[in-house]
């Protein structure tokens, strides 16, 4: 804390964390704010102009006297390249500081592809982006990707993925560093999402769960407002717990009786099959529920109900006040909604479930992207970092 | 943080902060520490000398010219008065604040007896264990006090304890601050032994949870090195965790299936009594264990199972650092442990388990006493707290 205080430019990020909240202040509002003297307080902001971290601000103040200018944080300063990996299809964006998404684009990319072409085809779609939206790579100031796999959160680096075959331990940030110039953080997909309807949509929530349904089944967990990792970087890993409905079926984890074997996309596919009603994956599920198949809407609401009874003692031991369903099998809306609901309300303590939300993601396909992208603007616009980058 | 630097005194508790590692350092070295002016640290220092936080270290430190005082941070400055509320029984301390117990008592104290008669014992004995250490209520800075029951954090008022008849909403705070003439902090128990192992004896853990099987169950969680309390206050109650074992049996919450119905100190001895081995309690229970009765070594170790089954979904989606088993049940040591880690080993991912350590409490049933001062500690020596005490 004190030795940010010490060097020459030093705290000219701990005014730009003061700027973020989107509001203008005049330098006269700055210097009661911080405490700093006047002059250091011109100094910092003369930095942060030159840099375009901040912009005057059209509404300058008047007191009496003549106007006073105002400076806001500068959304337009820099931009991030988003990217968010899932198994079978991705999404890139480029997105600016305020995470308002400038140009993105869809496609089917299987991960399974490797490293190398994925990547490749990456920055070939970040550079088409960039142009698009009129940006160069001197403009990008770091570059957040989420993959569908446990990501070490230290070097970035996949471990030991289960359906990412070829990734395992690939540097991924130094492989797409030295093509864009940029700084690249990497983090699982479910972690990305937490992060991104956290910040989009729940930033009053100091606890939100963001349970992704897919073909898998895992959660991202923000605690005191942060991402919680945990010991090992594998917290969230809740599709391989015991569920007793699903005793004796065994899982692609090599256990048996795993709520992932049970409620996953893909074994709610295989049991629609089994009845006769044919499906392949969660995007079958989720279109033969809403074209009203029967069926598939009872295993549906049953999914929900096994997830559920997970989350019911997530809730009795994390107590969140958020829990935000995501995912392809979201999509299929209030029926999984109804069986999350019907069993956490029947399993959780009354003071536990008495103000929890439990809703479907409000961001929706794009909380990856934007969750991509927040992690990058968390990590450049820390004090420390904009202090750096403006010696 | 900015503000912490803005009035004339500020920063006199930063500086204790960076002296309470325990380090004795000097005033040249607190000024590069911290690169403030010489004269600002010296006027600090003097104001910490002042009011006894610091003391000047004996290993004065030789540079070549005339030795340079040291000063380190002053354990004896104040005392704690903490204590340790269970449901029968009462262990009470006088604690400095580098957490050493400088006397204490225990005693058979039912809890339902209510709160004026409670907390009229507990003023009249932490009066006895001052007298017995030579202290003065002029040298308490705060007192803590562990209750069995859900309290209200931002109040410190039990909150619909159920085993506490009388307590709902009593302002424990206000009416032993009055008699006191301090601070007071109130949690509830399993919280504030967290606090305590976790400080003692896993200060290095990020994350921790510590499990308290007695009559009842739950748990306090160390999130980031610091309490988890959740949204409600409710997080850690696995107590009333549905258990497939346990399908039929009711509980006292009024469900079924709960964990405590099956794995609680009462239950356990419920089943022994049922099989003709007289038990009323856990204590009965962990005597039977350790006199090598079979019944009760088996019946041990089947509860150990039933929470290994619930602490193995939480291994999953926390990822802990460190599991620390505690309360009375714990006393019965390795029988109870061997079934938490054979659940937890079978059920839990294997990234989550390489480094999991699962362990009995080292402080044993001084955690609780531990704790409640932790708490107060880090609650009169935060640096706004200290710079506050020395204006």
């Amino acid at each position: 804390m004190l030795s940010e205080q010490s060097g020459p430019v030093a705290g000219a990020g701990a005014l730009l964390a003061i700027l973020r909240d989107g509001q203008a202040r005049t330098r006269a509002e700055l210097v009661q704010l911080t405490g700093l003297a006047r002059s250091t307080v011109s100094q910092r902001l003369d930095l942060l102009l030159n840099h375009r971290w901040i912009v005057p601000a059209d509404d300058a103040i008047s007191s009496g006297g003549r106007p006073a200018v105002a400076f806001a944080f500068n959304h337009a300063a820099r931009v991030v390249l988003s990217a968010d990996l899932g198994a079978t299809h991705a999404r890139v964006a480029v997105i600016d500081l305020g995470t308002t998404v400038l140009a993105e684009r869809t496609a089917d990319l299987p991960i399974e592809r490797g490293p190398v072409p994925t990547l490749e085809w990456l920055v070939e779609t970040f550079t088409d982006l960039l142009a698009e939206t009129g940006h160069g790579l001197d403009q990008v100031c770091g570059v957040g990707v989420g993959l569908p796999g446990p990501v070490e959160h230290a070097s970035g680096r996949p471990i030991n993925p289960p359906i990412m075959p070829g990734w395992d331990g690939f540097p991924v940030p130094d492989w797409l560093g030295e093509r864009l110039g940029a700084t690249v953080l990497v983090d699982n997909d479910v972690n990305i999402m937490a992060l991104g309807e956290h910040w989009a949509a729940r930033p009053e929530a100091d606890q939100l769960v963001f349970v992704k349904i897919g073909t898998g089944i895992g959660c991202g967990i923000i605690s005191d407002r942060r991402l919680h990792r945990g010991a090992q970087g594998a917290a969230g890993d809740i599709g391989h717990v015991r569920v007793s409905s699903a005793a004796d079926v065994v899982c692609r984890c090599g256990n048996t009786g795993c709520l992932e074997a049970v409620a996953g996309g893909g074994a709610v596919a295989a049991r629609l099959t089994e009845t006769g009603v044919p499906a392949e994956n969660s995007r079958d599920v989720v279109n033969l529920v809403r074209s009203g198949n029967t069926q598939a809407v009872q295993l549906i609401r049953q999914a929900g109900r096994e997830v559920g009874d997970v989350l019911a003692s997530i809730v009795n031991f994390f107590n969140p006040a958020v829990i935000v369903i995501g995912g392809d099998i979201a999509e299929a809306g209030e029926h999984v909604l109804a069986g999350v609901r019907e069993v956490i309300y029947s399993r959780s303590l009354p003071l536990a479930t008495q103000h929890l939300g439990i809703r479907t993601s409000e961001l929706g396909d794009r909380a990856g992207v934007i969750g991509a992208a927040v992690m990058v603007i968390e990590h450049v616009l820390s004090p420390g970092a904009v202090d750096r980058s403006v010696r």
